[in-house]
């Protein structure tokens, strides 16, 4: 693949584009939960020609036209998220950490052995989601407890 | 410049930039107006290194952080505007067509020689203006003229 197509996409991504990791709840998984993680490209449905571009290259995921005029092109399934993410690392500038800590969960996923291990990538998708969020924005019940006197 | 570098950035400009063409009014000038273009590229303020980056790369224009907690990095200079299109013209995708009318524009204003000249040049940047609204949601008396009967 061609590095300028892959640096654009990797600019794109950082200028509107998301990386999620999740813990979804799975009756029938041994560790009774899944880590799942997407790769997300907005766009206004009127220039969802782009999104058609950008999957035609990745051969996997699927667009959706939503109402409210933005479309968007997500892909879920994780060997095709971290090929990407791989692809995309040399290029990426703004979500450097998100990608090298999607690899690295990814890794760890590979390689574990015990309930111990899984618990080891769970604190990892926790601080993949600190990434993701501004630490300005974000209140928690910490902000708040240390604001208010008892 | 590395055209990984230049690819990257013609995909941050497609995912979260705008080019503006603008005609604005000038005592001074010899067609009583100028035509002012800008580049901008946005992002939340917290993240603002970034912008910091490109114009390190641009040598130009300024850096603003709005109270909304979104920054932005715009270039206004002609000179550079054009240098910039010129530099992201083989990478960019979603903005092709406005890289081609801005640096079709600024040829023009370089060869004009006459008031029809300039009249012409406008021509152009309302056509700009028209690739930067999108169609479907731009109302305009024609919209409401062919409702409406009379």
């Amino acid at each position: 693949m061609d590095s300028t197509v892959l640096a654009y996409i990797a600019g794109f991504l950082d200028g509107d584009g998301s990386i999620f990791f999740q813990i979804v709840p799975r009756k029938d998984y041994k560790q009774k939960f899944q880590i799942r993680s997407s790769i997300a490209f907005y766009q206004k449905t009127e220039f969802a020609e782009i999104l058609e571009w950008l999957k035609e290259i990745f051969g996997a995921g699927y667009i959706r036209h939503r109402k409210t005029g933005i479309s968007d092109y997500t892909i879920v399934d994780s060997k095709e998220v971290k090929k990407i993410l791989s692809l995309l690392q040399p290029y990426v500038k703004l979500k450097k950490k998100q990608v090298e800590l999607g690899l690295e969960i990814f890794n760890k996923l590979e390689n574990k052995k015990s309930n111990k291990d899984f618990l080891d990538i769970c604190k990892l998708v926790d601080k993949f989601k600190q990434l993701n969020y501004s630490k300005k924005r974000t209140i928690t019940y910490d902000t708040v407890t240390k604001s208010l006197p008892l």
